[in-house]
């Protein structure tokens, strides 16, 4: 295997080897994935501003986030089933964040128990939930959390059913057989092979933000809500007492033509006006993408694909390169933008995307007096 | 054959099926197909706001228009001679559009005649009329509609002459000999066989304002005007007094550079103020298409070529489920961005489109002093 | 040969006929082709706003220019050596000109004398003028043109030596043997097979504005400058007494980097204020694009490289074949866009460029206040 | 070999003389090479404004820097090794230059002795200068400089340890044996054959702005700043006492997503307000080019990449070639935008870029009254 040097080559060699619908239900997105191209789109639009002879030595890449202070700020986000990508599934993933003291965020739809994957663990875990029409179904995956050790909730709050993934259709995808959601019984579990059609089944459509104090209530950890992208849903998140918003569009996999990540961090950071943090999601690949989403607010960000690409490629040693590959990054990164800790990346650090050259040159002409002349009037 | 699951796929199938000519007859548009191109190139750069826990388990997708209330804003666009695309021509699409709910506009080139088609029909009808130079052919439709019980009428205002359609030129296209115009018999009706020479013989280019009223007496029915883009044009069809107003190029066959139709469509909503309803039609092929046209102020949309695609690749049944794929999606679309209901969807519901994320640098520098330094001035 | 459709249609034709190199020294341009390729892209981007029911039989194309009435607003740009594209030449170029009552701009650089050219003509000719460093040779062509009815020279202001056109060098491009300049002897003729080089030996460089004034007095024939494409270069023009402006910027063949020449024209039309009629020549190859030149302020366009492309394909015939093409489709780009007559063309019937569907959402965020939660602040 | 007639046309030529590990190492950038792509872009969508009659028959290209005169605003960048592009190295290069009287700025890593390169050179030097860890080692190297006649020192101040260039970490790059950096011994010569990892620990990256001061102090020499791109770092390098400011992004080796040099060079310029003199380097391929640097406030140019693959393709006489080329393409611009002496070369020689026609038409319209009608309110 060819050594990776890049997010991007942990992509190459895993849509290599892993069977292409696989591939497909992992990489793919909602209708045309046009929102699933624009998040890594706008990404890769960021202009960034150097400084010169920043003087840093080594930058101090650490954040804090919910009383925890992470090594940098990057984790991986919920994913369903790593055991698609390599058979040592999420215990491998989270034993490679773990060595890096970097928090795995876990799926509903883990292959593994959440106890199996708290033992493989030694960084924060975060639980994140689906809410079934079977609301104690979900109140008690937050107990189990809570009991197994998991430091905070991330409730989905833009999934109420799974969007139409159109290369899942075309391949009559379905989890296979010997991949089952560890956590989940009756109802809840039975036709989970096919995510489309299980959620319209087994979500609750109704559900509203109140559910936030019942998580909370329930397992007494702090609950984030990961699906925001616009400030009337920070509002609300905010005000049913959320813990932090992972500003995320799923990855490009629910409503197509919603904003890219980047796109929405903003109106999201100026409505929430620091009440609590802001996580994105969705785009990240490199450590110049995790600076521009601190220099617009971000606290964090979280990488999901890469993650499963990464598994896929080397298993936990894969995820263990790719996370750092990412910080080095974003490490570098911080030097030529003269950052020696993260606190200070603000939006200063960003400029103008690449455009034609300034113009200094008379305006466009006003409206011309048509068909008039000196000689021949 | 592959089950099609968007609008799209019923085009490429289509395609493989059509003979080529007739492919490019029904694809194809005027010019450079600028327009053409354009049409659906507006609706696919459109970005949806979500709505986070929408709370909706399913939502009223219908909308009233004309007194009648249409299961979901989406009619059938009309388009001359069904017959190219199915021997079941019009009364197939008919039945489709009936089966489901939703409105056919017939066109006044129907290769079946007008009470044919309402015999196969179980929803509305309306009727698409050109004026010839012989008003009475035009008047005697109108009559005759109203007798078999369509419920409007549809004038076409763009076409005082059918627009250079380079591909038919090419393909020395002509409408095979046994698919007629079957509404219209003599002058009307002679030559009709190659639509753009027929258009420059029968066509009144004089036509005015003034025969919206003429229709209405003749016929008792509401007429609305097809073809309107711009502002003056609207003030024109209400002074005129039409039931409502079609905003559309003509699908892009007309004048090539017309704005696209979602482009030109809140100028006319603009110029409306409500005094009648607005429809668009042209390059609408998904939910989110659906969801921004009434967005930005439509009542309702109507798609063409897809009908024709879908009859084309399965009958009658292949335009309901087109048809049904289209207003599921739109249903999910409206439940995505949190509408329980059509009247609620409004231009809030629209985000900038994708581009490069937002900048708080510095502003662009001023006007440099050329030339000038400290050491060597 | 198949029969041409559009002015894009004889290019082709042409390419495929014509000797690649004789090909690349009508198609190139200066440099890397930059101004060329702008040229036809800024009028493609054109949009035009229809008019319903326009109500108009046939609408008048005519256009009155230094005191004649062109049946359309369309001359032959001046382009060198008719004969490299048909043995028949500029006669024949002039005939089919005539045919149709539209005017020819002669080159210096001819192939065929002035004389033969004007016994061939039945339309207005005029003579377009390069100014050797001999000016007599210049004053001299001036006067011959006189004589033989032309009706107005052209004085191209842009050419103090030819750009550089790389095609050309690559090629090792000549003028064949027999091909030469017919209207030029001695030092002005020497070495003019290769324009490039013959251009900085024998054009004067110093030629300043006071030349207009000489030519009109030597051959009392109104002057007009040629290669105008700003507000200072226009003003200086006037005030030179010109009796008309050509915004051209040489078909791209000079400053490679110059505004397309319909990007050009407002400023222009502008600064003139109707002193003096201002045509565009460069990138006009469609109805629609006469009509956007028209609407932003030109009298009438040029086209240059169209007419070598059906000299090269039809000779006479093939000329008289493009120029009613093009003249037809503005007569139909008129009528579709309402315009009974040319005087009512204005800059009202251009729309903006396709672009992204207007928005109406929330403004994009203000800075935010980075890196502060209330939780754990 | 086929003549070269454009500065692509030797990279072209280069390409396919060179090993490609040789080729990625110099032609590449950092990370995904957005801004060495935007480099050259930004220049390409300059636009330049023409004059017409411009009466110039020979234009003076000179200007003068730090108190020398430049026959034209064009020197050479300082690149490492030019012995990876030919055997002749540093001094063919130099001789080329010189033969122009157009300066060399000699890299840290060059391949020759600076006393060599001297020896060859008849124009002005200036010699570029990476901080190590052991500043003696710097100090050392200007103090050699000085003594061997070089005018200028260029301190890189954007490189604390070199950007991450994929291209070389995949093809396994080092630099041959026999090529060495003759001017460093010890440390900082030690493993210099990988230049990334040797920049990491041979590099200062403590490094402040007094070090201005400490080599002027040292050499007696005037010290530019190379790879400034903001505003705040232009005040620093100017309050650091620097004689001139080179613009630059390490030619899109360093931070990749930082601006294009012509994208920042403006905001520098402001910044600087005359206080010593700007250069820049970086996508300099043309003569409309260097004009449009100066335009926006440049006093001169510099190339690096096309300096070696000239020198690849003909050794010093490639050079020559290519500096020739360049002079030449940028007298003939400066004609045609009406520069009789660069002095007059500014922003009003700038037009805006290519872009949609002007648009006249009627504003876009304010939100529409959502479904509402007369007829059915």
């Amino acid at each position: 295997m060819r050594e990776p040097l890049t997010l991007d080559d942990f992509a190459r060699l895993a849509r290599g080897q892993l069977p292409a619908a696989t591939w497909d239900f992992i990489a793919g997105g909602a209708g045309r994935e046009r929102t699933l191209a624009a998040n890594e789109a706008v990404f890769g639009a960021v202009r960034l501003r150097p400084r010169a002879l920043p003087g840093i030595e080594e930058p101090d890449t650490s954040v804090e986030v919910l009383g925890s202070r992470w090594p940098a700020p990057v984790g991986i986000a919920p994913v369903a089933y790593h055991g698609l990508a390599h058979p040592d599934g999420e215990p491998a993933t989270a034993a490679a964040a773990g060595a890096l003291g970097l928090p795995l965020v876990v799926s509903t739809f883990a292959g593994r128990s959440l106890e199996e994957v708290a033992r493989a663990a030694s960084a924060p875990l975060w639980l994140q939930l689906y809410c079934f029409r079977d609301h104690e179904t979900t109140l008690g995956l937050a107990r189990r959390a809570r009991d197994s050790g998991y430091q905070a909730l991330v409730l989905t709050v833009d999934t109420p059913f799974t969007g139409r993934r159109l290369r899942d259709l075309r391949n009559g995808f379905a989890v296979p057989a010997h991949i089952t959601p560890a956590n989940l019984t009756g109802t809840a579990a039975a036709g989970s092979a096919t995510p489309g059609a299980h959620s319209r089944l087994a979500f609750d459509r109704r559900l509203d933000w109140s559910f936030v104090a019942r998580l909370g209530a329930a397992s007494g950890l702090p609950v984030l809500a990961k699906g925001v992208l616009t400030a009337p849903d920070a509002e609300a998140a905010v005000a049913a007492g959320v813990a932090g918003i992972v500003v995320s569009n799923h990855g490009g996999r629910q409503l197509d033509g919603a904003p890219a990540t980047l796109e929405a961090l903003p109106e999201v950071v100026s409505a929430v006006r620091g009440r609590c943090p802001v996580l994105l999601d969705g785009g990240v690949r490199t450590g110049a993408d995790v600076l521009a989403a601190l220099a617009l607010g971000a606290r964090a960000v979280l990488v999901g694909r890469p993650a499963l690409y990464a598994l896929a490629v080397g298993g936990a040693s894969g995820v263990r390169r790719m996370l750092t590959l990412l910080t080095e990054d974003f490490a570098d990164t911080m030097v030529l933008t003269g950052h020696a800790a993260t606190g200070t990346i603000g939006p200063d650090t960003l400029a103008p995307p690449h455009h034609a050259p300034p113009h200094h040159g008379p305006p466009t002409a006003p409206r011309p007096a048509p068909h008039r002349d000196r000689s021949h009037g």
